[in-house]
């Protein structure tokens, strides 16, 4: 594609800001919140919303895809043949919003302020989700056609780690034939440095739950004579990680592909404000002893318990010995690793350190998804440097998520194809946490970068995406 | 008072059961939760009802006692110069009645099933307290007159430590000059053997924060490189018991009077199935090795936790790092302990073994009161004994109960007078939990005994009271 007929969009995109960002508003005042079913309503009309979206732009097939939990939303434009088929993946789910006391602004009331876009899903990722669709449809009003074949695939499960998107795969397995996968999940790593993120860390889920007894006992009449629920998963929590914070539970890290010397030096080329990056959010770096606080983070596995809770948490006191405590945790995994058994060798330890008198139940687990990872030389990765110099002037160093996509892993695994991380949300965007916001700017700089590298995939043939080498053995 | 008199009064209270239990019924309907300002207004409709029936049954200086926290509600009768003035305390608060869910009947909807009234407050302590009510009004409607002077405390602030208790006393010590207290609060150890309480444990109350960050972090983004705030508390809470169950503080056991012989002894001669003490609930004996089971939460002190929570409770998952952590904790003490010592040692092992960069912040911090005693000459348990034998044939055994009654050493403190506990709840009644109930049997027991111990009180003289010996040393 000519280069003006490239400039032709970018102008367009441009003169329709206003636009772009009233959509995403609309989409972002849709609580489609997937972990929590009080939100079901949310979840269907963010699919209508989404459905009528791909129509307008003049997508063909537009339709939901099931796979027995929440559908995604497809659509399509194959008019470019020849030309590589690129699977553009977002999602339309966001977290929970709670604690909802701590929002300045209305969770599902998008504000701006100062140039950011304050709300739930602005950051993650219904935005850099907009950046994606906003760019075909420039491409198809202004054109009439795109540089290449287009899948779009907008998921509903992402948040909840992605349970049915293996079925949705296998159910849809012709349809969703491409040649690669752009996804707008995945974001930059650094606003002064251009970054490719060439791999993910996998990660999988439990939730158990511990009884100690029948009921919530007086803890004057019992008190000193019988076990307490808390204690005793306090005393479980306790007993997963080293005092300097290292993972004690024995095969977490079985398969861990120990990070090379390339991982290693990539990594330490990342300039960021390590200093800021705790002190932004008042943490204090704590971990793996021989590694960096990046390293930690990016190319080791870890576990972290997201919610514990047990006993009378309401008003004053309550005098009771708990008889019940329930815990959710998640794991971080990395390259070489099973998600599923890395999550078991979690529920083996708790089980092994469960005290006679107490009982250990399930109440979900979820074996999650492996890392993904892309080779260096891989034509995504050169599509998106050639795209990212010509942008910053730049050379842009690779980079690795600590955060989970699912979907990069699934794709692989079933579909065979290698995804390419293009989001354009930044590090402190406070995604999973109140007051999430996503930078107005990178709706311009989104939009810019998508249209230039469709454009620059376009170059490429089909073949090559299939030809590159795996990128999930010492890169 | 002559026998028959003292028959006419059970006759009476016989030929009213139905009148006494719907009275009863009509008290438990109010829904009196002191600890959560959610129930305010079912505070307020307490006392107005306690009030009411106060006048109604002839008292005199009907009137709420302020202490600046949930009044007390007060009447008199004076009409026995001369013989001793007995209190007569009960508390009209009752125990938060989450979790909701768990129980089978509405909780303030007073129910009965085989003999038993289910609802919350009907075993602690409005039943009991509806006792010694029925009781005094019986002597005044059948007699005009009572074999002592009462006069009627009713707290409601016994379920939240009796925060405001010193405070009613101090502003109206001339008001609640005594010889002696006979609570409502503080029930039967047995069904089958008589028992006379001769001390409770006390208590005090600890709620801290622990905070790691600003706000919870994206697990994927920071986890394996952050301090986690659930980590760090089940950290914390791990380290205050050993594994055998045992309190792990330096200090906690400070000033614990060893057990005697003789309350060994008299421990060890109250016949129960202590198999099934532990199997009805569920739970399995735990604590101090050296000490038996009912050792352990009569006669020594104890630490739990009674609520902890953090991160995410809602459905599903949610892959965050939480930045807090909060925690409730209850202390049981022994005599010759300062509670306020005892919690302050709990707090002081909370601050030592906080890591850096954590912060531990004190929510609330309730000195509480100490165990209250007893000595075996006291006319009070002297009194008693005489009822009880009388009653049932058997000759009471003493024992000491592991819950707290605040009330017992504050009046002690602040009046210089002693309690005895009479209450008529059984230990399997599940105060404090789900689906308590109170046995209609026992209010035709209680109501007899009562009878008996103001009649068999009228032989001693007011001065017999106060010269008793201390019950706190070696008894």
């Amino acid at each position: 594609m000519p280069m003006d007929e490239q400039q032709q969009i970018i102008d367009h995109l441009e003169a329709h800001q206003a636009e772009i960002v009233d959509w995403l508003k609309a989409f972002l005042r849709i609580p489609s919140v997937s972990a929590d079913p009080a939100f079901t309503q949310g979840m269907h009309e963010a699919r209508s919303f989404l459905v009528e979206r791909l129509r307008r732009m003049g997508l063909a097939g537009v339709r939901l895809l099931d796979g027995d939990g929440e559908p995604a939303v497809y659509g399509e434009w194959n008019g470019a043949p020849g030309r590589p088929t690129l699977m553009v993946y977002g999602h339309y789910d966001v977290q929970p919003a709670d604690p909802l006391e701590q929002w300045r602004t209305p969770p599902f009331e998008p504000t701006e302020i100062d140039g950011k876009l304050y709300g739930r899903g602005t950051s993650d990722v219904k935005g850099s989700t907009a950046i994606a669709l906003e760019v075909i449809a420039a491409f198809l009003s202004v054109h009439g056609r795109c540089p290449v074949n287009i899948k779009v695939f907008l998921e509903g499960e992402e948040e909840t780690g992605s349970p049915s998107l293996r079925t949705i795969v296998a159910r849809h397995r012709d349809l969703l034939q491409a040649d690669a996968v752009l996804s707008a999940d995945g974001g930059r790593a650094s606003a002064s440095v251009p970054t490719i993120n060439t791999g993910a860390r996998g990660n999988a889920q439990l939730e158990v739950r511990l009884r100690t007894a029948l009921k919530d006992l007086h803890s004057g009449r019992y008190g000193g004579g019988v076990r307490n629920a808390l204690h005793e998963m306090a005393r479980l929590v306790a007993s997963l990680h080293d005092a300097d914070g290292s993972v004690a539970v024995h095969g977490f890290h079985d398969g861990a592909s120990p990070p090379t010397d390339r991982q290693r030096a990539d990594t330490a080329a990342l300039t960021y404000d390590e200093a800021a990056f705790f002190s932004d959010v008042g943490g204090s770096p704590h971990g793996e002893p021989d590694y960096t606080a990046r390293e930690r983070i990016t190319l080791r596995p870890a576990l972290d318990v997201n919610g514990l809770w047990g006993g009378y948490t309401g008003g004053g006191g309550k005098t009771i010995v708990p008889c019940e405590a329930q815990a959710k945790l998640t794991a971080r995994v990395v390259a070489g690793q099973d998600a599923g058994a890395v999550i078991r060798s979690v529920l083996s330890h708790l089980r092994r350190h469960c005290p006679t008198g107490c009982t250990l139940d399930v109440v979900a687990i979820n074996d999650g998804s492996p890392a993904s990872t892309l080779a260096p030389g891989h034509p995504l990765v050169r599509a998106a440097e050639a795209v990212l110099e010509r942008e910053t002037g730049m050379r842009p160093i690779h980079v690795r998520l600590g955060a989970s996509v699912p979907v990069t892993s699934i794709f692989k695994e079933t579909l065979g194809i290698d995804t390419l991380m293009f989001g354009f949300n930044l590090p402190d965007e406070d995604v999973h946490a109140p007051n999430e916001f996503f930078r107005l700017q990178s709706i311009r700089e989104g939009t810019r970068a998508w249209t230039l590298l469709l454009a620059e995939l376009a170059r490429h043939s089909p073949a090559e995406f299939h030809a590159a080498p795996d990128g999930s053995v010492g890169t």
